[in-house]
């Protein structure tokens, strides 16, 4: 961790200090450990990072971590804290034992232990120095996350298959004994799908008719005909911790002209988008440049119409750094990025894409391979 | 929330805030919202809690959560990013136009945006309000870990069957075309079995062996003939997000007199400190009557041995409050807690037994139903 180096260097602190537990993905990235409830770690300019870890985890992270590691007992937590009940002042003084003064903490760092700290030294925030190091994926990474976009493929194509293969009665689309054939059906058999391969999706978006003009409603009932679905799936991969994301919108049967119109202007926001995306290029004219394409095209953006940010980061987290969006600052090489335009209007219903990609010093090596139908 | 309007009160605080996702328990508490980013809420004394949400979540935390909801761009957020170009400090001012001077906020909180605030007024971190609300369960709350533990149990029945099932081929457990039976094999099944209940497991332990001296080891590979299998299951509802959790040890085959003797030893435990759980015991007291019976059986507690706490409460989270262990405090009826005592040697292995029930006025009703057997 050059980065973290460099910054403990600018800024003249004695340690880098996190208390997180992996469900921080700076944590699992520097620590390569998973655990559920917070750890401390303490990274010295030129040393390998430092887990404190309590003592059931302590042969577990030691088995599985790339840091050196110290049980809450070694680093002395347990005589502190029988002259400091305060369970966020004695944690504070054990780092500062280890750490030294001068500490380094990530911007979302507990406030009760970035406050304590202070009592120990100068306490600096951050600039998001290991946010930055994993926006620029390893070819490991990227692998990682190619793996789960294949997997999130073949939900997607189960998905498709079952809305296409489904009989429709009454305008809504019943399974082959004339049930009712629900989202949270097809959810739950692209989960399966999904931990066949070694994935887990948690929360896919499956939305119908009114719901999509919300993008991040679940859905949950009956699916009809003629109106759109959305479908957002974002795996993780259970092994990795890499993610995949991708969202298509269908229609069984026969859109209304509104929801075609839409299809067609986001489907060519996205592949305009795409055309634009390279090394050196930044996230902010991306997003505007689908911004002034919807506009030409009489869809407005921000309360209505174009509701969110044109694409983020993938990686360990879902959302990541780079923003393709209003923040959205230089593309780099090794960026993965979703490119996600969408367009929502209550009373009408909603339409996204979503693909996903490495930006390269040339252009955008798109993951996605899936296709783009409208009509099933 | 009355708790909270008496933790205002009394700190004479202006307005409790938050910044997280529903990752956080406490904010999925209070809104009853799911959302993966992070949302403001912020909640005066007498007042409905409040989420300032992103333009593109408006329409569903509308729907979907029990509170007032604002978008960003209502709060005046960007306006405020044109003068202040630094996003925490930005955040701040926005929370402090609305919340008014004087902050309470969870010690877990950013601290970049703790620090941003007290520019804003003083900042007092709150004392785990939200988190002694939850530690005691409402009946619905209670028939929803109930659920999840059903569904548990009814994984453990397989994981047991699959193990009791299996065949021996040169001291490993096999299928019956002869290939090793493996932890990560019973595991997606477990998991899928799952979610056919709506359930989600994840990070389900199975391990074997060396393995189970680690308490929260995994487990990959081959399970052995005549060596501990610790099962540990805490599956999610995915509907309710309460969680189960339960753990059972067992041998295919005939176990080294060691592990009989943890087994026993750790089986005792769980039925001593069974019988002394109830309203007004403390959570100390109990964990310390394992350890001290432990200690009469010759098994040390601390490095070695009993190397974790008794028991956790269980609810949103898969770790609240109560604690029974060192810093247990009083238990309340309501309350929903593990009981896990558990015996780890290097060398040896490791024995858990983990049954979930609630506090009541007179004991502790127990959830777990599973049976306990050591030998299959």
């Amino acid at each position: 961790m050059d980065a973290l180096d460099t910054a403990l260097e600018s800024t003249g602190a004695s340690a880098f200090v996190m208390y997180a537990s992996s469900q921080d993905a700076n944590l699992r990235y520097l620590t390569g450990f998973s655990i559920n409830d917070p750890v401390v770690y303490i990274k010295k300019a030129g040393e390998r990072g430092l887990l404190i870890v309590p003592q059931m985890e302590y042969a577990r992270a030691t088995a599985e971590s790339s840091c050196a590691v110290m049980s809450r007992a070694e680093a002395g937590f347990f005589e502190i804290v029988k002259e400091e009940p305060d369970r966020w002042r004695a944690l504070a003084q054990m780092i500062a034992n280890i750490a030294g003064g001068g500490f380094l903490l990530p911007a979302s760092s507990p406030f009760a232990l970035g406050r304590a700290l202070q009592a120990h030294g100068t306490v600096q925030v951050d600039n998001g120095t290991v946010e930055d190091i994993r926006a620029v994926k390893r070819p490991d990474e990227i692998e990682a996350i190619r793996t789960a976009q294949r997997a999130a493929e073949q939900a997607m194509a189960h998905a498709v298959a079952r809305i296409r293969d489904a009989g429709v009665l009454g305008g809504m689309l019943v399974e082959k004994d004339g049930t009712a054939l629900t989202s949270a059906t097809i959810r739950q058999e692209m989960h399966i799908l999904l931990l066949r391969q070694g994935c887990r999706g948690v929360d896919t978006i499956i939305s119908c008719g009114e719901e999509t003009a919300m993008p991040h409603r679940l859905g949950e009932g009956p699916l009809a005909e003629g109106e759109p679905v959305v479908i957002d799936i974002f795996p993780r991969d259970e092994r990795t911790g890499y993610y995949a994301d991708m969202t298509r919108t269908v229609v069984k049967g026969e859109p209304s002209p509104e929801i075609r119109e839409m299809y067609d202007a986001v489907r060519e926001a996205q592949a305009l988008s795409i055309g634009k995306i390279r090394a050196g290029v930044t996230g902010k004219d991306v997003h505007q440049a689908v911004v002034d394409f919807f506009s030409d095209r009489g869809y407005e953006s921000g309360a209505k119409g174009f509701v969110h940010s044109l694409g983020h980061g993938v990686g360990l987290d879902i959302h990541e750094l780079p923003a393709l969006g209003p923040s959205g600052g230089e593309l780099k090489p090794g960026n993965v990025v979703t490119v996600e335009p969408g367009l929502y209007f209550p009373g009408i219903g909603g339409v996204r894409l979503e693909d996903m990609g490495v930006v390269t010093a040339e252009g955008f090596d798109r993951f996605t391979r899936f296709l783009k139908e409208l009509c099933l």
